[in-house]
């Protein structure tokens, strides 16, 4: 049965048109309601809507085109807040380590799809920027991210002023497994991705980069090991001098 | 103005009928139109349903109350599908990484806070066990997970048979911050945190547990360091373990 949930899809193109930051603030605050580590709320919301901030940030975002969006907004992990609280209050922080990293990127992730959900369902268009990880230093020091703050993802919005396709998904039956994980034989494979890569849109890549494979176009042009690695060495060490410690 | 995203609320009490896997497959479906990286849907899901296997689950969730719910569903961050289906396709996946590891544990979340909403809005009760990334270990070997998979969250399931309230949540001005971050002052914090320290069932908490301040219930007794390191060790050597390296 179609619904909002299995129509859905990302917008990358918007309208010039702002959008009225009241009521993106009471989006935020609806999607804030979402389930949060022992009612913590660990993350904060940075709002981008100045052009000069909007064209710095994007580049951040190497300029892809949903960077243009009229609105960004940045969802960081935060225990600044909840630390600077406990300080006031007698009280010792213990979180700079990485589970209490990973609790603030949990809440983050799920504030941000909520927003995503509550945005799209009123009509706006959005796209989650997939690379605010990659330059999270520049981000954080745009957005003047203090001790205990990391960016997470960016989500541009904006009034949909595209003609985008839903995109392909892989059956369901592909990554839910009963009781336990049923590892994938290379006929599973075969036939896990064969839509995929029978999509014309998809074998227009193939030939437009000059690959053998789809799988290519991933691993060689998309996210390739080199950059991968990069973007770990860089985030890891940025987690670590915002305040956060891998293995206290 | 009310509407579900500001009016729900989590489940910690469930009936003991159980729910119809096909109901739960068909919203995983739906969930799974959700945004990820790179459209690779970086994640699988285990449903856990029979008695045996609840039973040691809940255990590795500490047993708390919401861990007996009908059904129990953990959603692993997945590189080991798209990684073979690269193997397969003459492409070298270079996934074996602390960036790649990010991405999918975004992904991941996702897609469980959209299975989280689509459950809630068809008036299942839902509640996550904020506590899949301590047991890790123990929660892998039991769904079986291999190599490249890493458990991120479970979401307890089931219909709502308790009179729960509505979480308290902090006004939004105290998270959102427009154009840059402006850091908290100590009035700040006091103002921001005096509801939630005004509250009936907080105060309880303080009293209940002989302290002096409600941070210090977080400090001292849930979120204490010695946990938040002891379980940052782990989860650290399990992720390095299951294939992810954090500085490549």
């Amino acid at each position: 049965m179609n619904n909002y949930f299995n129509q859905r899809k990302t917008c990358r193109k918007f309208k010039p048109e702002a959008i009225s930051l009241d009521s993106i603030k009471e989006m935020l605050s609806d999607a804030a309601c979402a389930p949060t580590t022992g009612g913590m709320q660990l993350y904060s919301i940075i709002i981008t809507q100045k052009p000069e901030n909007r064209k710095r940030l994007a580049e951040l975002h190497f300029n892809q085109p949903a960077s243009q969006a009229p609105l960004l907004i940045t969802f960081a992990a935060d225990f600044n807040r909840f630390s600077k609280w406990c300080e006031q209050r007698k009280a010792k922080p213990g979180y700079d380590n990485f589970q209490s990293f990973i609790s603030a990127m949990l809440d983050t992730t799920i504030v941000a799809q909520q927003f995503n959900t509550i945005a799209e369902q009123k009509g706006l268009g959005c796209c989650y920027l997939g690379t605010t990880t990659y330059n999270a230093p520049q981000i954080a020091e745009l957005l003047k991210l203090p001790h205990r703050v990391v960016p997470i993802v960016t989500i541009a919005v904006g009034l949909p002023d595209d003609d985008s396709i839903k995109a392909e998904r892989l059956d369901a039956n592909s990554f839910i497994h009963e009781e336990v994980y049923c590892d994938y034989t290379i006929e599973d494979i075969n036939g896990i991705y064969a839509g995929k890569e029978a999509l014309p849109i998809n074998r227009k890549f193939v030939t437009d980069n000059n690959k053998e494979t789809l799988a290519q176009v991933f691993t060689d042009i998309r996210y390739p090991q080199s950059s991968n690695e990069e973007f770990s060495r860089i985030f890891y060490k940025f987690i670590e001098q915002q305040g956060f410690e891998f293995q206290p």
